[in-house]
């Protein structure tokens, strides 16, 4: 596996691949990689030949400067995990090239309004700056996001069709610790007992697919089964728990349409999200975590 | 010449003229073309190898409807016009195609304040989201500007170096009609008087080139001899006469750097833009039209 910062390098090399026929395949990530990531490795390795992955913590994405600084970074664990998933270009940017005098910012409206968008200000505007710049510079054939991020996997598959980018971009599920807890390199914060409890958002999760599943289409009464079960576990605070259109990617009042269900909770100082898709089918809905 | 307004069309034939080993040039425009924008070709011609013009009247960078639907339009012409100044392709998208249900926008912040940018709000977001798109779709190695918008250039010219598109920009020359008006399509809404009468922003800008050549600095005194001149001419209206920097497109007090000297005035209904580059120079400055 090459590791390089420079953009000319990157660029050089991935224009020698394709020159030899080959499709590429990239995940962009914050690095200190998990399960989840290396399956966003193997997912893009079904549809791309030469494998390029991105570390870079992006800080016009972090609302909170502290999140951005706590956030976890281990670059030589992140090769050697890479490394064995089978990329073959790792591009970790330097901050100042990335970013020198930048005036310039890509935004999705009306997607970014609700959910993550509401309480993380400019998250968004960051997550599609960034993302546009790494296209620009990998020049994809193929991009993979987790459905754990759906929000931002939306938003990015809006802004590749509206900017007509020539890329395919893959949602791939989400992948979960033992307990039910959606893998997040932000995991890495929490207590054990934090942990424990932070299970509590799965749990949650489950039982309001029984009900939908068994009939209730009543968005409030689905998100209340979801609170009572994460309150029951003393959150720090929870974010928000949402019922919103998959489409729109805004609230609605009953469960008619194919549709999302978003949590947002902290566990200590940790936030933690998580998500399950709920899609129309004869006779009702059957929800996908 | 092949005329298509088929996205996947375009794709097809320049990456075929790609495959061939040929360079891409990429002139952008509103159609209306005149001997400014044959230039653009000409300049592209001496970086590339296969030309291709897109004709797309962008509406989201209009911020007057009026402005929009009056905006001349003659695509018989036009495409006689590229065909003899030897362009390969030519791109003329459908406006369904271009902005079905689109949310992404692309902004370039700061540069955007002032000039155009203060008076018609938006125009730089239209401006960029439609450049990112056709950029996205045509995928040139080089793309030419005109000067005569100058903020455009170089706002361009700042979005392509802030997202890393992999795309050279060339800003060519102002041309000039016989006595010294800049081509514009809207050149074609003026009367014979009026004509006549806004030949005094050239005067204004040549009077300003002898003032700062013979060591005025005072930002009031330049832009006061083009108020003059101008008014005297009985415009409509003066939307602005700015001296601004180079850099930054920030209004200076003194003229001690790089500098754009930008007017925008209205005879009758047409809203006409010059401008002038004011170089630092060994014991001064000097002034290019």
């Amino acid at each position: 596996m090459k590791i390089t910062g420079s953009i000319a390098e990157i660029r050089t090399i991935v224009q020698n691949a394709r020159k030899e026929g080959k499709r590429i395949g990239f995940v962009p990530t914050m690095g200190y990689l998990h399960k989840g990531h290396l399956s966003l490795v193997e997912i893009s390795k079904q549809h791309a030949d030469f494998q390029v992955m991105s570390i870079f913590v992006n800080r016009i994405q972090f609302n909170d400067k502290k999140d951005f600084e706590d956030y976890p970074r281990d670059f030589e664990r992140d090769f050697a995990l890479a490394q064995s998933a089978g990329v073959h270009l790792m591009f970790t940017p330097d901050e100042r090239d990335m970013y020198q005098n930048h005036l310039t910012y890509v935004e999705v409206e009306s997607l970014s309004k609700y959910l993550c968008g509401a309480t993380r200000p400019g998250h968004f505007r960051g997550v599609c700056t960034v993302v546009s710049k790494l296209f620009n510079i990998v020049l994809p054939d193929v991009s993979v996001f987790g459905r754990k991020d759906i929000q931002q996997a939306l938003i990015i598959e809006k802004m590749v069709h509206d900017l007509n980018f020539p890329i395919q971009i893959i949602t791939a599920p989400t992948i979960r610790e033992e307990g039910g807890l959606a893998m997040s390199s932000r995991n890495k914060h929490l207590s054990h007992d934090e942990r424990t409890r932070a299970l509590s958002i799965h749990r949650g999760l489950l039982k309001a697919k029984s009900l939908i599943e068994s009939g209730n289409r009543n968005t409030t009464e689905i998100k209340a089964v979801i609170q009572k079960e994460i309150e029951a576990a003393h959150p720090q605070k929870i974010d928000y728990i949402e019922l919103v259109s998959y489409n729109s990617l805004h609230p609605i009042e009953k469960l008619d349409e194919k549709a999302i269900l978003a949590v947002a909770a902290f566990f200590g100082n940790t936030r933690l999200i998580d998500n399950m898709l709920i899609h129309p089918c004869e006779g009702g809905f059957t929800c996908e975590l």
